[in-house]
């Protein structure tokens, strides 16, 4: 391959491109803020740059459709470029280059000297697309508006026209479709700021709490699939309603949606049967980027909008834990990176330098507090953390009366009771006689037998009911951080690298920013030699949903990334269970 | 540019390439004879060849993917390919490789070892797109055809999946969608074969004889553009039944429709407004191809079936003329060539070497039989030829009693007339007794007043009603011939190009069949030293309309030829005037 060398003016920065690269490719490759209108398609003529060629020619191009293909240096203009910063457990900063954009055109009307047809009045450009509709009515829109139109353009189609400069209304949101809950964003896409945000619990929870629930339920009757896409969608029209409504724009204004989910939840969105993602080997039927017209979803914002989903990677790594590996940037790490989410499954992603590994572990609700005698939800009320030190303390959230245990919570308890040696290397709750550990035998008179179970009580919660964890909650829960652990080690094999090589440990998910690293540690969740590595980045997926819908080029980072991580099956994988039986205990 | 030398055995072709050509480029422009069941898109890998490498390694590959970057030697297997030879004037022969394709796939079962997605599965290959609704139906389609199934693609689209092996059902229709009459070719898009062919009058004619009356109806009213949208769907409809009942197909069975037709009616086609055709400066809403599902515009073939209309070039300068330049293959042409389709309007096309001009003319319909005494169609009764040599001679299309003249007649009549010095340079019918020529004399009982104006009877038509052509017919011809004449040396003036420069003249439609070339000099339709140059080339609209459905790389070179032609706009022309008034006369 031939190479070419750019030199930027005024900063004088020289960059090798392989030939045939066009400067706008050369400014997003290597952080040059620049502002593209019309997303590069050469249509609004507004990226005009000077350029001096080798002869010393000097020439005027546009940035979006000029290709190296000789030295060249470029004269650029000092621009100020929108930036939207996100701040989400990670900071991000982005320069705005929505998935949709418009662009305002003062056309020339048409004389006998200039008689192009009114598409190429409009676009004087070849390639780029549109619809039968648009042409439809293409000559009264221009001739009511005196051919004074703002097109609005997805990639390289024209989805819509409409009279006068409407350039100011353009809006997306950004969606976090949960098993559990589902969150949105509405972005001004001109700024990329974010306008408010709306939540609401996912309706199809009454067809069942759990993605293979749900799986049964499309799978068992007709209408099965209808219903849980129908339930997604009336929720998702009601948190368009309520994020306008709030911020005083009309659903007309939201041109793009994106959204991030899992699997299940993004078949279901999209209305394609997921029945094969419940049984083994677990094949979805989909998992490149789906991009459609809200219509065809009858997503009620402007009906020239459109959906972008993102990629799924296998049946049970989905577009959200892409959305979060896009928002943890794990694309442009040149050290190992590894990435959590935990939920009911446990989705873990290993790489760096392009090359990725992801698998999924049923670890189970333990972590959500599903199937914990006490567990419940990391919300008002949860005990969320423990400590038993020479003081006894534990923390609630909303700092109210404990009603249960959040599973950063349970972490913490069993990583203490390890720690004071009430709870042995084999996970078994030792009896109040049998405990040795000087400190543990302050805590003696916490144990004791609850439903003919041995427990030990973290807290009185009301009514005087006991908050406690007990020795079957303590098996679930090494099932849950044994199977975690598993999957870490046999990605680590696969990926051929030590522990120690491992330079970030990424926890995703409300879960990850609650749970104390030391304790996550000492349980065994993550390797001790990380300790100092862990990172909480929040809600990474709804980050990852707001960079793509902001940034195109978000966007196309997150496709790229789905198709350079590669899926290890742990169910069928060779070490798995060995590994996972070693890594139920504790040490 | 860097370029890399391919040589083709058996053969020992050396083809000079740019970097980067893939092979099936390479083979498709040197007219290299090899099939790509799915057209290049690199998903049914039949397409498998060796190389040799510069460095002597041996390799196979995906002749549609390998790029030529180095110089190669490609070991070619001898294979027979399906060629369609169309008659229509012009021979042509063409490799099939139609608009639509069927791929058949029998796919190994999820596994798993092997747990792609269901589209990953079917479709092995990035960058290949489909809609949802395939996606949607996909998982049982799979599962209940034991994951056999056959793929229907148009483009990089997999519009269909269909249960086990189909490919033997794959029709396309070609139409010639004229003002006055439409004509449907059935074709069989595996072999190329023409199944049959229909034809009807245009029922919009009911709405208005010609373009210009049918763009008023559709403005007058809002559903004046529906009923007229309607009229040539439904009769689309009928021809298509009609051809399916013939050749005891399905309309089912049916994937493709290609439609050449002049600008207005592809516009009434595709129910776009069409007014402001009607009025200067006669701006179209489009010029480029348009390719939409069938179901789209209500035309009954298979629901996945798709729609591709032939690019316009101008307001009067159609799709229909571009599919006629691409029978006559003009933009192979390395000498001038003339093509000239007259209709109600004449269009001209001239060019060579990727150079062409374009114009129409308003030529009225005295070719068409309109507004002459007793003109009509090119149909059974219609006198085509007349002789006013020693012998007296006239032919009859169908050999029946007379019952009009039809416009290769009133051509001959004329220029006879001019021979015989009957009709001067002027074009003034002389009166009997002015006649001097002596064969002249001969003629001077057929000349007698009728209605009160001068004419020149032909032949005694059924009970005695004389078929004639008067002195306001040869007005009208005049006229005609004046637009047509004046059309080509504009052209050739606006060409930079000399009359004698022109090296063929392609005389299409049913009239430049018909025309006696000596005629059409004689009254300087065409100049008289391109008397021998002159070639009908019959239905050529319909001929390219099939070219394009058999072939995809016909229809490409249909859309960069119709990029390629620059169209004149006559009206504001500052020379057509004066060209006009001097070619009225005759020579």
């Amino acid at each position: 391959m031939t190479f070419f060398e750019v030199t930027i003016l005024p900063d004088d920065v020289q960059i090798k491109v392989p030939a045939e690269t066009t400067l706008k490719q050369v400014f997003n490759d290597n952080g040059i803020n620049f502002e593209f209108p019309c997303g590069g398609l050469g249509v609004c003529k507004r990226c005009k740059v000077s350029i001096i060629k080798s002869d010393g020619q000097v020439q005027e191009v546009l940035a979006c459709q000029y290709k190296v293909n000789e030295d060249v240096t470029v004269n650029l203009p000092q621009k100020e470029l929108k930036h939207a910063i996100l701040s989400e457990g990670i900071d991000r900063h982005v320069a705005v280059d929505a998935l949709i954009k418009k662009v305002y055109f003062e056309l020339p009307r048409p004389s006998l000297s200039d008689n192009r047809d009114d598409w190429r009045r409009l676009i004087n450009q070849q390639g780029i697309k549109t619809s039968l509709k648009v042409l439809q009515g293409l000559p009264e829109k221009l001739r009511q508006s005196d051919f004074k139109v703002t097109t609005v353009i997805a990639g390289d189609t024209v989805v819509a026209v409409e009279s006068y400069d409407t350039t100011d209304k353009l809006l997306g949101m950004a969606f976090d479709i949960g098993t559990t809950t589902i969150a949105g964003y509405l972005i001004d896409l001109k700024t990329g700021k974010e306008l408010c945000r709306v939540s609401a619990l996912n309706p199809q929870t009454r067809f069942g709490a759990d993605v293979i629930s749900r799986i049964s339920f499309a799978a068992e009757s007709p209408e099965g699939l209808d219903k849980l896409h129908g339930a997604v969608i009336g929720e998702i029209n009601n948190l368009i309603q309520e994020a306008v409504r709030e911020t005083q724009y009309s659903n007309l204004d939201i041109y793009a949606i994106t959204f991030a989910g899992n699997t299940t939840m993004e078949h279901l969105l999209l209305k394609i049967p997921p029945t094969y993602l419940a049984r083994a080997p677990y094949v979805p039927v989909v998992t490149e980027p789906i991009i459609v017209d809200a219509a065809e979803l009858n997503i009620k914002i402007n009906p020239d909008g459109k959906v972008f989903a993102f990629p799924n990677i296998a049946g049970f790594v989905g577009g959200d834990t892409v959305a979060a590996v896009l928002a943890a940037e794990m694309d442009k790490a040149d050290k190992l990176k590894l990435l959590i989410d935990i939920g009911t499954n446990g989705e873990i992603v290993l790489g760096a330098n392009g090359k990725y590994l992801a698998c999924s572990t049923a670890a189970g609700p333990a972590f959500e507090g599903v199937q914990i005698s006490c567990g419940m939800r990391g919300a008002s009320g949860a005990i969320d953390h423990v400590s038993l030190g020479e003081e006894y303390k534990y923390t609630v959230i909303g700092q109210t009366t404990p009603i249960g245990i959040a599973g950063s919570g349970l972490v913490d308890t069993v990583a203490e009771l390890i720690k004071v040696g009430i709870v042995d290397k084999k996970g078994r709750l030792l009896k109040p006689e049998e405990i040795e550990n000087d400190l543990g035998k302050k805590y003696r008179d916490k144990i004791t037998t609850i439903n003919g179970i041995l427990a030990f009580v973290i807290a009185e919660g009301a009514s005087g009911r006991p908050i406690y964890v007990n020795q079957k909650d303590i098996r679930e829960f090494q099932l849950a951080k044994g199977a975690i652990a598993a999957g870490i080690e046999v990605l680590l094999k696969e990926y051929g690298a030590q522990t120690q090589d491992i330079d970030e440990v990424y926890l995703a998910g409300a879960f990850g920013n609650y749970l104390n690293p030391e304790s996550a540690c000492t349980v065994g969740l993550i390797p001790k030699v990380l300790k100092s590595k862990i990172k909480g980045i929040g809600n990474a997926a709804g980050a990852g949903a707001k960079l793509a819908i902001i940034s195109r080029n978000e966007y196309e980072r997150a496709v790229a990334l789905s198709q350079k991580i590669n899926y290890i099956e742990l169910s069928s994988h060779p070490s798995f269970n060995s590994t996972f039986f070693n890594k139920v205990g504790f040490e």
